[in-house]
């Protein structure tokens, strides 16, 4: 028999039908049994009473939580059973899979009278064994609603002729901004680990390919223990030519992730907004900007926020934080481009106007930095000065190269998908990872 | 004035229109000049008639092969002009980007009566400065095809259920099969680079994902110097649960790289064939399968090609190349899946039958294996065992958990997206990959 999916199996009423899952709940009593099946559509109650199957008894006392079974049976109605109002009476319970107890606590058990509550195990302990924890609904969900997320994105640059490259991630040289690389040993010589395809991205610029997108892992050697930081993450990358300002590059993104937020809400808003507490907002174009300065003045205005003056030049973690209540407040937007941030502290390849205004930005989103964008600078006397004032010339001596031989003007930017995924569902890195990487933590 | 690509400008007739691009080709004489600009779309013909526009003459005097500019002007019919039948007449060139004399040949020059012809660079050569390289009509469709081709297959896959993930690269353990992995400086210790996905599209079934895909990066620390192997390239991979059988999984791929076909054969056939000179053939269902002792046989009786008896439980590479006569002349199919090879030969993790053959499959495309499937072994006393007799206990001992707390039957497996590139184009791994890297060669 082909196995049905749980959340068809509740629609067969009076049918028989094989499910398979695992046993997220089991009552295993002297006269009656009863497993809770758990698929990754839904949810079944499989009830035995053990008179009218003595076959099954004996599998039934082999049975654990967590274990996986595949079941045949008859779905009936029953109005006092939660999950669809059905439940099973099986014919026939096969083991696929014995689970020894479990190491973790995946979620608090409350108090009886008889028990006290069991606590929730660390992220760090249910991190240990990562697999046991995705197990949730939560962590299904969030991970349907991420892979959701990333396609409907994938799906709008396709229709808008970005064509989808794969660049390496092994490279020779050391750096890009100047901040920490991961070294490897590449047979008699040292490779290094791509911080981001930046460098890649506007060589298929200057290949002509005109518009890319690139979806893949970027590794940061940096000693971060913040709830957004972590060592390896998944990016979500694109550049394109013939753009002639900035503005097209902001245009671009509010657009790319309106279409994204809109499939998650389509598909998954409910379910989010049920699971995670969290509204699943898909916001209007065009997306509020403000200058940084700006921005600065309004935080000190409204919430007393000052820096100091040499601090000006960027957004501290602070006024990052404080931007959400600031564009909330007059905007009521989640998003928030920040613009006019100083040259000093923006990466060389960002083209700069006559005054030397870096032509890039971030966005924020809830008050998280999701993004750097930027026109970049493509001509190669300017673009060369800007690494040497950097002190990377030699660094980037054969990124250089690509605009040494006809290069459009071009411009774009770069999105984590993990963060995007933790801010969709408002929690920390490492519950939104698929597996977490920081400077303690390389397994499972 | 808003751009428009080069396609679309060619039906302006009549009309007045912005178009950007790079310069193919340029023939600048006393009266006369012809620009040939190339987009990602197609080409066009520019045409300056000196003496009507003495405006033009400076800009067009700076001009090189593959600069970059943008033109404004008036589209007309020009029934001698190849490109589309017609041709422009600017009103306005500005330089975006001047290219220095190019370091590369793309292309053999033909002689002409003055001239030698001169040499193609070589494939080396070309890599050096591979953003150049990348701009022929060949290059670039490539690119589009293969965009197109992986984007099908995810598609295929999204509408069956199967959620992306993203698994980490950077791994605590060195080994999955015992060949070699790089090694990676990770603060106070070491990490290796994954060589596939396999232990964590594995993590997702144990975690109830049931069906999941991965694009990513896949990382093989051997010194080959064949035309098809390289030490980092895109790897297609996934995973689905309760499978009965690795004949699941056959019948999993071979519809996945039918709707793969199909697509690229409706989008971009005739121009592959126009290109490259290869037919997009999308295959018929079933694939043919065969077991690899019956095709060394059959190799024999057609081919005379004979092996000792001690290398029939693997493919020969001699053998994979023949295979595909075999299968051409046998089943006038491209596709061949190959089963029963020796459990000695194949991945501990492979399940095995009850007289120890590996339930799973190699897939050759035109004489090249583009996968190993299986079933996966989800027992894990079973799967410990198969470790032990390889000697990789201790390696894979974080993998062996996965299957201690419930898992359920699964199988797989991996296809190269660059390979596939590479045969659908007739071409060598070298001029298939975005960026190719092999043991001498981390750059650019």
């Amino acid at each position: 028999m082909e196995r049905t999916y749980i959340n068809e199996a509740q629609k067969a009423i009076g049918g028989t039908v094989k499910v398979q899952g695992f046993i997220e709940n089991l009552r295993n009593s002297k006269y009656m049994a009863f497993i809770v099946l758990k698929d990754i559509t839904g949810k079944l109650q499989i009830t035995v009473e053990k008179e009218d199957h003595p076959d099954l008894v004996d599998t039934i006392d082999q049975l654990t939580p967590d274990s996986v079974i595949t079941v045949t049976g008859k779905v009936v109605e029953n109005d006092y059973v939660k999950m669809g109002g059905v439940e099973m009476i099986p014919e026939s319970i096969e083991i696929e899979s014995i689970a020894n107890a479990l190491p973790i606590v995946r979620k608090e058990i409350a108090a009886t009278k008889k028990k006290k509550a069991v606590e929730r195990s660390s992220i760090d302990q249910r991190i240990d064994y990562r697999w046991i924890d995705l197990r949730t609904d939560e962590n299904q969900l969030m991970f349907k609603a991420q892979s959701c997320f990333v396609n409907a994105m994938r799906k709008f640059l396709l229709d808008r002729n970005f064509i989808e490259i794969h660049t390496p991630k092994l490279i020779a040289a050391a750096s890009e901004s100047g901040s920490e690389v991961f070294k490897v040993d590449y047979f008699d010589r040292n490779a290094y680990l791509a911080q981001s395809p930046q460098f890649y991205k506007q060589m298929a610029m200057a290949a002509g390919f005109e518009r890319i997108f690139e979806t893949g892992p970027v590794f940061r050697a940096e000693k971060s223990y913040t709830n957004k930081h972590s060592t390896e993450f998944s990016g979500f990358d694109l550049e394109f030519s013939y753009i002639t300002s900035y503005k097209d590059v902001m245009k671009m993104e509010e657009e790319l992730l309106t279409a994204g937020l809109q499939a998650v809400k389509d598909n998954y808003g409910d379910q989010i907004k049920e699971m995670f507490g969290q509204e699943v907002i898909v916001p209007t174009t065009p997306f509020p900007v403000v200058k940084l300065a700006d921005l600065y003045k309004g935080l000190e205005e409204e919430f007393g926020y000052t820096v100091d003056e040499s601090e000006k030049g960027d957004l501290t973690t602070e006024a990052e934080r404080l931007s959400y209540e600031w564009v909330k407040k007059h905007y009521g937007h989640e998003f928030l481009f920040i613009t006019d941030y100083s040259a000093e502290k923006r990466a060389f390849y960002h083209m700069r106007d006559e005054n030397g205004v870096p032509q890039g930005y971030d966005l924020i989103w809830r008050g998280v930095e999701i993004t750097t964008g930027a026109q970049r600078e493509h001509r190669y006397e300017v673009l060369k000065k800007q690494a040497e004032e950097k002190g990377l010339a030699d660094d980037v001596k054969f990124y250089l190269e690509f605009f040494q031989y006809g290069c459009p003007p071009h411009g774009g930017f770069g999105l984590g998908i993990d963060r995007l995924t933790m801010l969709l569902c408002g929690l920390t890195i490492k519950d939104a990872e698929f597996l977490f990487r920081g400077p303690n933590r390389l397994t499972p």
